[in-house]
């Protein structure tokens, strides 16, 4: 075979280049799409052990709503307790115990802060990518060459530039040993014509490169030696995450699966052995012995040690996250810092899961294409906000035992929210809308997630998260609070709604997906009979009868009796009611009253494309 | 290949036939034990769809305990209330509702009663089975010959016998076609020479008969005609499990996964029609329309069936679940009932938990063999007791409406216990210690199941169920609970037994795997070190350090505040404590005071064989 044949070229919606956490997160989302995705990867494998490890609530509400979380909990160490650390005033060169704090508090989410090696959140991931049969990752393939036909990006025809496939990759298979030709074609090159493409691919991404973007920021004078060992010690809190402030460095702990710990040892720059600042020379030897000394009076030792690394903390962040709403950048290919807040595979993954559905639902026709550049609008300020609290970590660390190390408690107050991942707030766009009623919901903050709480499924008497019922499958969803439906002039207002939801789900309906679901949540007692509401709220299969897994009580009183009732922890009037519009990442778009069609219709018209197919409907 | 060839011969420790939930409980329970198992069954694949679907708590139990009860969970359908219909009173040809009653008291188990179709349950076994990589169902095999050599099944000398294979058993594969040439010998006839075979090849067992014993009872005139059906109904109370008395006949149903639900149709003899007794006529149009009446003044209809049949009622026990210790029986092989308490699949595999690891620790020579006749002391009473309630629950429903079916939460609290498994208590026997004092720990029964609650692993902060770290591994628990460790007196008790405990492990400890696990949970503050208490609590590995999952806090607040505590929950005094032994299946052994070593040995020594390798102890 020539290596000057033609190219093959074939075509595809979505391709995403790299396979790490944020690439196999956009690819699961993507595949709930009725669309063409392929994701290819330079490395022959996934990674093994070591890494990233850190996994916050959201990141698991995320998994959840795949179906992969019961897979990544049994497995996790759960971070309930954070033991803090000092030098004993009575004799410096020795630490002692001087706070113990519960990791987050326990209304930001269902899930606690958790600890797994990336390879095996990885694993769960690519699992269930396999396990759905639309995708599998190319590994050994690497992209060699990309081109933006400018023209047809810039194209004013939404039609046309939709049906369009403006981006040329070249993909080349690199084998296993890893090392492309460089310079000249090669027999394995294919041409791809995309219609986006994404970028996942790391650090030193190469889609980004290919665009011409930098990411800004600079390498610090902060290092760490990493390293998951089996410790053998008498440190009485080894399995608790341990923050260690002493006077001879910092020391951060996570308890891991399978006996291990990761131990993060960091020592300031004044500190710090030159020698110990060149990373392949680093044995996990040298970094033990640093954390001996913080350890004292303690021993530490390890007979087996999984994974260790050393790096320096870089501080980097790209200026945009896509371009030309074409091409897309997500995880450490605009974000890099250090691992103190355990961050990076969360916000990488998080924002693949905010990409995903906007694509999805843009390739299917389902939604404005202009409305892909919230993705940039709502991801970049958490990727800013993440290096400004990084710079703020990393001196704690570094700077050593200090007023903050020793009120550690309100220290972490201030992040907690923001760590976990559930506090992340979108600002109003066409997306988030600003006409909402912030007051009907006073626990449900419009941009962000839907907290999700425990109700009663009517019709089998079954106590469920809500969150179980609205797993990530591409959908809006709209929940009436129908407040208390045994008065007959509230359940005449959720029959008025009901009707003008039918005919709202009728504009939207997509052949391809489910566009909206409706939900209903009310306040009367769970023994009503479901079949008495519109049948929006339970539609009719001809072959699979009512669907009686969308009303729901708030009364969990044969279940968990004494909690307050969803309602009230909801911050919804029993009476009264509302409605809330969720994203299909589950981001709160709307809060209005039961009656305020306008503002509904509105607020769809603006981010979805009407089925232009069917008739608009009389009522 | 001549079939007149000497057909070749292997030995096995246990030989199970029949792959249904019974034999796959045992071949799962048997992998835990370091011994040669082979499991055959005479069909090509497994239960696809229908057949049984109940599951009760403590089979869920059990399923956790081999880490499977999440697979089966997630797929299940929770029955957490039962709505009761009745004629109307003021029209007798329709029916209404006239009580809806919680499926089982809360305090019972924390898994709910559910349902899943027996081909997803003996998937979820099967996988486990074949995930662990040690044995494999080998399927299309029949066993055509048995015999067990009288002389070594008798010897007197525990050692000869232990080491014995007395029982010959010929096998052939009867390929994918199913038949057998039975009278001559066949080209794939083998002999497997077995220490122990076990018979769980249902209701027509044929191992039953090769040891010449029947089973006691009749067929009864009670009729089922039973269909899963996806139904299209405006019965309100279609996916709640419903008991329904009408004037046409009764019928029960249990909502189940994939939108399915099961129905029971039964008709006393006098109203059935005498052309619907022959099963193989029945269509699932002609269980409908029976169904149709019932239901009454509700349509009932369905766009799919899944599954249907018919079949007659037959009560039938065997005189013993065993032959001379060697040859043992489980499930159907041995008990056969109607389908009115969901119990069929449950005692089934619940027989083969009892006798798993009996057998298992018999052949590792941990236990002595006299031990295994309690698998017929203590199985047999249960299955007796489970057809004297099936008579009396036939009745009910063949009876129509009653006294009984208008009471129907009084006649169900009387078997709730019963149903839902947990309450199962075997009689005191090597295994179970009449010297116990049951005063110590006022609800946990001598001889019933250890409920599980809530505990604080110390060491990680960590809430977890008891049962979670007592998984079924052949281990008898030790469990301290070792009162308020922070009195200086009390710890010292807590001391002193750990050192008799060092002890005791010694004399039993084999080398094929943990016979004894010893567990601490004390009432103090969940903060004590556990470090200070004597290492057989937490116990040291050169290369894996000490043990931190085996002691335990009461103290939940920080994590479910305003529950009771545990040692609330058990009835045990916060102060002095008790020790608990558990058996390898969970069942209560022992329950004394932390002083009384004499008991504790007795006691094991009378069930388990001494490592006669290790020297008595000094202390």
């Amino acid at each position: 075979m020539s290596a000057n044949r033609t190219p093959t070229e074939s075509f595809v919606d979505l391709l995403i280049v790299g396979a790490g956490p944020a690439g196999l997160m956009l690819a699961l989302w993507a595949s709930k799409f009725d669309m063409k995705i392929r994701i290819v990867d330079d490395k022959s494998a996934r990674v093994r052990t070591g890494h990233a490890d850190g996994m916050h609530s959201r990141t698991i509400e995320i998994f959840q709503s795949f179906g992969i979380a019961r897979d990544f909990i049994s497995r996790a160490y759960h971070i309930n307790e954070i033991c803090k650390w000092n030098p004993k005033p009575s004799n410096e060169d020795e630490i002692e115990r001087t706070e113990t704090v519960l990791a987050q508090p326990q209304h930001l989410s269902r899930f606690p802060q958790s600890a797994l090696n990336q390879g095996a959140i990885e694993q769960i991931l690519e699992d269930k990518i396999t396990s759905e049969g639309k995708i599998r990752v190319e590994r050994n393939t690497i992209p060699v060459e990309l081109r933006l036909e400018e023209t047809e990006a810039c194209s004013d025809d939404q039609e046309a530039e939709q049906g369009s496939y403006p981006i040329h990759v070249t993909l080349r298979n690199i084998g296993e040993d890893g090392r492309a030709s460089t310079p000249a074609a090669a027999p394995s090159d294919e041409i791809v014509r995309a219609r986006y493409v994404v970028g996942c691919d790391g650090a030193h991404s190469w889609v980004r490169r290919m665009v011409n973007m930098t990411t800004e920021g600079q390498k610090t004078d902060t290092h760490f030696g990493v390293m998951d060992i089996i410790p053998l010690t008498d440190f009485p809190d080894i399995r608790k995450s341990c923050v260690i402030h002493s006077k001879n460095g910092s020391v951060m702990t996570v308890p891991r699966e399978d006996r291990l710990v990761r131990l993060y040892v960091q020592l300031g720059e004044t500190a710090w052995d030159s020698d110990l600042v060149r990373p392949v020379e680093v044995t996990p030897e040298m970094i033990l012995e640093h954390a001996q000394r913080i350890f004292h009076p303690y021993t530490l030792n390890f007979g087996i040690c999984d994974w260790h690394s050393m790096y320096t903390v870089a501080q980097r962040l790209a200026p945009r996250f896509d371009y030309k709403n074409r091409i897309f950048l997500a995880g450490d290919a605009v974000h890099t810092h250090s691992p103190a807040l355990g961050q990076g595979m969360n916000v990488s993954m998080q924002d693949a899961f905010n990409l995903g559905w906007k694509l999805g639902s843009v390739i299917t026709r389902v939604m404005k294409p202009e409305v892909l550049s919230t993705y940039n609008d709502e991801r970049r300020p958490i990727a800013l906000a993440l290096i400004n609290l990084d710079k703020e970590m990393t001196k704690f660390y570094s700077n050593g035992p200090s007023r903050q190390s020793r009120d550690y408690q309100t220290f972490r107050d201030r992040f907690a929210g923001f760590v976990s991942g559930t506090a992340v707030c979108y600002a109003p766009s066409a997306l988030v809308a600003d006409t909402s009623e912030q007051s009907l919901a006073a626990n449900i903050q419009l941009g962000q997630r839907f907290p999700s709480h425990k109700v009663v499924c009517s019709a089998e008497a079954n106590p469920i998260h809500l969150s179980d019922v609205m797993l990530s499958n591409g959908a809006w969803r709209i929940l009436t609070f129908a407040g208390d439906i045994e008065s007959p002039s509230q359940l005449e207002r959720v029959q008025q709604l009901g009707a003008y939801l039918e005919s709202l789900k009728k504009q939207y309906s997509s052949p391809e997906h489910t566009t909206m679901e409706v939900f209903l949540v009310h306040s009367g007692t769970r023994h009503f009979n479901i079949l008495d509401l519109h049948p929006v709220y339970h539609p009719w299969d001809d072959r699979l009868g009512w669907d009686y897994w969308k009303v729901f009580s708030d009364d969990l009183q044969d279940f968990e009796p004494g909690q307050s009732s969803p309602y009230e922890k909801y911050g919804i009037d029993k009476q009264q009611g509302c409605i809330i519009i969720l994203r299909p990442d589950q981001h709160v778009s709307y809060i209005g009253t039961m009656d305020n069609f306008v503002d509904v219709s509105r607020f769809f018209n603006s981010a979805l494309i009407r089925n232009a197919v069917i008739a608009e409907p009389d009522t």
